[in-house]
């Protein structure tokens, strides 16, 4: 494998020093990004283009021949494992995804395909091999998957949801099953992220994404711990390196002291929580990954520049932080706005990496 | 004025002794009752059944009917303020409510409506005095407004919004205008609640429904403030009695040591938030009210009756407690769960009232 030419990222994930804060964006290949749009319509629907490695590999590099990112990011979708379990994933234009198939019975869970991710999910481990090669070491490339509680509200509720009602009522009402089905999901989503790690993966997040729908005692029994069993099970280096993993519960603000525990490296918080107070409380034991509101994209570049600013002070001195949004950036951002952010992380940053700082 | 037969509400509010824990559900009056669709198909749109005061009476009183709430809650809309400054509010089937003009100048501002409370919302204190006659003292009878800021959202944006980029990039990029904006609706509550006080409202609730998707500290710049400047302003005794205000932040649970200090008796906390732990760090303070995840009201009786057991013992013993969801009551829930849910508060409270508990 070629060496990596800047490891910036993956250092801050293990609070080793760095010169300056690194920045990616969640959702960075998107749809605020004309080429992607382009991209987007010659391989046809959401999934074509997740399925075709190419062009997979070409919305993941756009990005970062605009900006100077400190990762790359799979270009893939959160729920490619329940479509290969046998669900059939769809997308309605406008209407979010889709499942043909849904789990609410023993039988529904029976029915699941038994998958081998290398085989099975090959087209997405074809994307990790082709961008790491276009890669040439550039910068490293994250992989990813939801969470098991979080591929779950989908699967049982058939696509996406405002209440979860059917989902929660099942966990409520039929735990045995519940578990069971994050069991399977847990293992499926262990041996997906391995198999990314082994195809060039050099970081892993996993998107818990309805994590916070949970109450907290839900979250502890439903989505902490399958997290957990998937971490437990990942390969902790590839290359003679570390793998870090980073967690994000969208929603988990009042929960971090619990998600530190899990036994990721690196904890992605929302714009909802002070990352100041946030690293007292966690900061000693993981790196902390975001969090500014991507609604601020919207405000003047001068104003970007104050909020990133505020951001860095917040954290303070020292490694341990990745800069990014507190979300997926939103469609309808303007691209030069994206320049203003990612200047500001760079050219304000570094003084809080000095020595001695 | 009629005496009150059932005052448990309002001296849990207070955190004076009560027998049993009182109860209510955030939009109790509402679509999971068929009388409720019945009368609501009766006066047409959604807004005439806000302006009809009988009608508007006899929703509030429909789940009175079936279930012993502690109290009721005024049928209205948290939107007729921005309505009375004259921008036209609307509702579209399944769209959620709109405004046929938006705020986002200068000039817009200047063009918004002197208005008094007493008459341009005239027929929101016609209700007011109708439930209270038709209530005849069994249940206090509760107020409420939209938060400065949750107005200022649908203000801006128009409607509902997903990521809220108009009105942030107003309140990022042009502080001031955003701050003249919540003072004058700051002002408009003020004025509203008042009115509706003293027409007979007996407690009222803020709902910051849109509190939560700011930032920690745009929370502190444009929400709290506002709240606290319009709890300034409500008289705090009518009729001989404290008239209690209740705050609720959706998504605040990270933010309660300072939703604590602004000036409500009360504070609402959502499903996500352990209620223990909440206690714990402002129940010296302020009463709370919650927390049953809505859909919770999916699961069985059972689980219904289980959950509210855990809901109970986390908060522990003494007053300072109301019982109630998280969040609204979801259209769809079968009517009899919610009685259920009501049976096991008032059978399992009273244990944690008694005498040296």
């Amino acid at each position: 494998m070629t060496e990596l030419k800047n490891d910036r990222f993956l250092r801050a994930l293990l609070r080793q020093p760095v010169d300056r804060t690194p920045i990616w964006m969640m959702r960075q290949a998107g749809r605020y990004l004309p080429e992607y749009r382009a991209t987007r319509k010659q391989a046809g629907s959401f999934l074509d283009l997740c399925k075709n490695a190419e062009l997979a590999c070409e919305v993941t590099l756009q990005p970062l021949r605009r900006y100077p990112m400190d990762a790359a990011i799979l270009f893939s979708d959160i729920l490619t494992v329940p479509d290969a379990l046998g669900l059939g994933l769809y997308f309605e234009e406008g209407e979010g995804p889709r499942f043909r198939k849904t789990v609410r019975s023993e039988a529904d869970l029976a029915g699941l395909n038994d998958i081998v991710a290398e085989d099975d999910l090959g087209y997405v481990m074809s994307a990790v091999r082709t961008i790491r090669r276009e890669l040439n070491g550039d910068v490293p490339l994250i992989g990813f998957s939801g969470s098991p509680w979080t591929l779950a509200t989908y699967m049982v509720e058939g696509g996406g949801s405002k209440d979860f009602a059917r989902v929660k009522a099942m966990a409520y009402d039929k735990p045995e099953l519940m578990h069971r089905l994050l069991t399977l999901l847990a293992d499926a989503v262990a041996d997906y992220l391995s198999a990314q790690i082994r195809a060039g993966a050099q970081a892993v997040q996993i998107f818990d994404t309805w994590g916070g729908s949970l109450s907290a005692a839900g979250y502890r029994e439903f989505s902490l711990p399958y997290m957990q069993r998937v971490i437990s099970r990942l390969p902790s280096e590839a290359e003679g390196r570390a793998v870090p993993v980073i967690v994000f519960t969208k929603g988990g603000g009042q929960w971090l002291s619990a998600i530190a525990g899990c036994g990721a490296q690196a904890v992605g918080i929302d714009w909802t929580t002070d990352i100041g107070l946030a690293r007292q409380l966690i900061g000693g034991t993981v790196a902390l990954q975001g969090n500014m509101d991507p609604s601020m994209l919207f405000a003047s570049p001068a104003r970007i520049r104050e909020e990133v600013a505020t951001i860095l002070a917040a954290y303070g001195h020292g490694s341990g932080h990745v800069f990014n949004l507190g979300h997926g950036i939103t469609p309808g951002v303007d691209p030069d706005h994206v320049t203003a952010f990612v200047e500001a992380v760079q050219e304000l940053s570094p003084r809080y990496h000095q020595a001695g700082g």
